[in-house]
This record gives C-alpha cells, structure tokens and sequence, in this order.
C-alpha cells in the first residue's frame, strides 16, 4: 500500500508514512489533554487516535513519555527562546521576549501549562542536565538585566516559576480569555521593571524551574 | 443524653449541639476539599464527617449548598473587607488591604479558592443582588484609589479577577510555599501602582467577579 517513498527512512530513523502516522497520533493527543488535561485516560487517547491502547503503550510506555513526546516542539520552542534571550544585545528585551513566549505557549496550547510542568521534575538525569543548565542560562539574563538597570534589583530567579505558575492557574481557569492573560503578563512583565521597585518585597519562594509542580490542580493520584 | 442548655435554640434557630455537630462535619468537608478539591465525592466527604450520604443530602441538598456553608465565614470575611477598603480615608491601603486579605485567605485555606470561585456563578436571585454590589463597591474604590494618585489610570475593575485567579492558580500547584503567595501578591499590588505605569496596558478581558468560572482547573463534569 505505501509509496515507494515512504520506505525510506528520514534522519529520525522513521519512514515518512510512520513520521506522517506518529504526527497525526500526536495531533490526538495533545486534543484530548487539551480537552481532559494531561491525566486522561490512555483509553481516551488511543480511542481519539484510532489506536488500540497496546500499541499506544508500546510507542509511549509511560504518560511521561507520552506528554514528553506531544509538547516537544512547545519545549524546544521555550529552549530557543532562552537561547535567543541571552544572545539578545538588550538583556531586557530578552528577558521580557522569554516570558512572553512560554506564556503565549501556555495561552495558544491548552495541555501545555501542565506539560511544561510536567516536563521538569522526576526526569532522568538527562533531563536533569538540561534542567540544570536552563536554570544556570536564565540567572545569567537576569544578571545581565540587572546589570544594564532594566531587570529590579531584588527579582529573584524563583519569580519566573511565580509568574508561570500564576499564568498557568490563569489560563487554566480562562482558557479561552486571550486578553486575561495578555493583561496579568503585562502587568507582571512591569512589575519586575526597575522602576516599578516600591516597598521591599516579602522573600522569595522556595519554588524553582527543577522544583514545579508535576501538574497545576491535578488531583493526586490521577497520573496512572 | 443532651444537657439542658443544649435544649436552648441559638438565634440561627439550632440548638447548642445542633451548632456544635454543624461545625464538625462543616469542619470535616473543609479538610476533605482542601485535599480533595471541592469535587471531592460526596461519600467521601460525608465518611470524614461521620454520618451517612443521605443524613448529608438532607443538610445539604446540593454540592453548591455544601460549599457555601463550609466557607460561609472565610466569603464573609471578604465581604467585610470591601466594606472596610471603602470606609478606610486612604483608598490605596483600603484596595490593598482588601487584595491581601483575599489572597490570604486564598492561601491559608486550601479548599477556598475554588470555593471562592464556585460561590459567584449560577447562584440565585439573592446571590446575584449580593454579586453586584460588590462589583458596585470595588468599581468605587477603584475610582477612589485612581483619583488619589496611587492605583494606576488604566487599572480595569476586571483586574481583580485577572489577579485572584492567578494567584488561585499559584497556591493550587503551590499549596505549601506561603512566600510564593506572597511575593506574587507584592509584585501584583506594586504592578497596579500608578508609578509602575510603563507601556500601555494590553485591553482588559471579558472576566469580572460576576463570570468566574467555577472551578480553577477544575475537570468538567466532576461536579456531580
């Protein structure tokens, strides 16, 4: 039935009609987290993909695994964005581009909010590298900000995992309310402008990017 | 078994251990939600409670009626606060008081934000009248703290929600980190000050105290 065509392997090692199948799958995927969030049951995934739940479990033997694999474009998407904020001459513009992008992320794409979440702790130690280095990357761009006057003084790295987590329970609760979300990034993004610095703020959180929250509002033990 | 001072009804028409039984199981549902989110299964509830499904439904004969009356105080409480933000003489700490006091009772008691939501929509008559007022009220300290100079021009009643639903979220996916809390409700109150004023604001969402949604993150059809 394939095409010749669609033998041939691409640089992923998938032929282009397994590229085309894993896509469309994906596509389903990310519609159910969307609509149940990222704890739906596998049934209900392999059902919307048209695929027995063994051979869903086969390609994806873990949720994990699974909601890696939906988000990952969204994932490398706010890893450029970081990269691209620290090779910004302006370390302001950088720093407000960076949070701008992960919260439209969160905005444009329903499951993402917990995706991203999910995609921090328990990994393996590759994950944990990247992690890692995330970390390290953003506390340089918030130096340099600093630095050059824009960034307040007291803006501690933890206050990214705030402002995302807050967004996530925004857009969570307002999924479809584009301006809600526009407006409390907004008003965060000028908060965290120097000249904004009123009265001391109360001490950071013990929050970071290597300790959020596997999922926003998920209740216990739905991640099967 | 009852003594006779139990026998004397109270002015809410109950008698002393009436009250007193009330309170536990009111107090029992508040542990259940606050581990459990307010959908929490009724059996479950009433099980932590000490008294069968059915003796619950006749206390309580819908969900909404259990949630209003476990948090009937803390709503209270905010209620008092709007009251007390427009009598204070200085409009600025009037507003702020009144966001730091709903956020923190957004934080102490982990079953109210989702409570706090549930309580604005799909009320009844009574609920709605009690509804706009509010929004009455806080438009006129809005008004108030715009024309002192502190709370800036472009701040939108609708900010508020934008604002509490954030911070639901925060406390959701954070339940322990009481500085995160915090330090989001400081750089959202400096954010809202007339200085932090920088580029024009994106426009408002559609959301207000009267259009919450009713729960944060909450899945569809968990309310049963």
């Amino acid at each position: 039935m394939a095409a010749e065509s669609s033998r041939i392997a691409g640089p992923d090692g998938l032929r282009a009609d397994a590229r085309r199948n894993r896509r469309r799958i994906l596509a389903a995927v990310r519609a159910v987290f969307a609509e149940h969030g990222i704890d739906a049951p596998m049934a209900t995934v392999a059902r919307r993909a048209g695929v027995g739940v063994a051979t869903l479990y086969r390609r994806f033997p873990t949720r994990d695994a699974l909601v890696r694999a939906a988000y990952a474009e969204q994932m490398a998407t706010c890893g450029q964005a970081l990269t691209d904020a620290l090779a910004d001459p302006d370390p302001w513009r950088g720093f407000r581009r960076l949070v701008e992008t992960v919260c439209e992320l969160q905005r444009e794409e329903r499951g993402f909010p917990a995706a991203f979440l999910a995609a921090f702790p328990d990994g393996t130690r590759a994950d944990a590298a990247v992690r890692e280095r995330a970390e390290r990357d953003f506390a340089v761009l918030v130096r340099r900000a600093q630095a050059a006057g824009a960034l307040r003084a007291d803006f501690h790295p933890t206050d990214l995992a705030v402002a995302l987590l807050a967004h996530c329970g925004l857009v969570g609760a307002l999924p479809d309310d584009r301006a809600a979300s526009r407006r409390l990034v907004a008003y965060l993004l000028q908060s965290f402008r120097a000249e904004a610095a009123g009265e001391p703020l109360p001490p950071p959180g013990a929050v970071s990017l290597s300790s959020l929250p596997t999922a926003v509002g998920g209740s216990p033990g739905g991640r099967t």
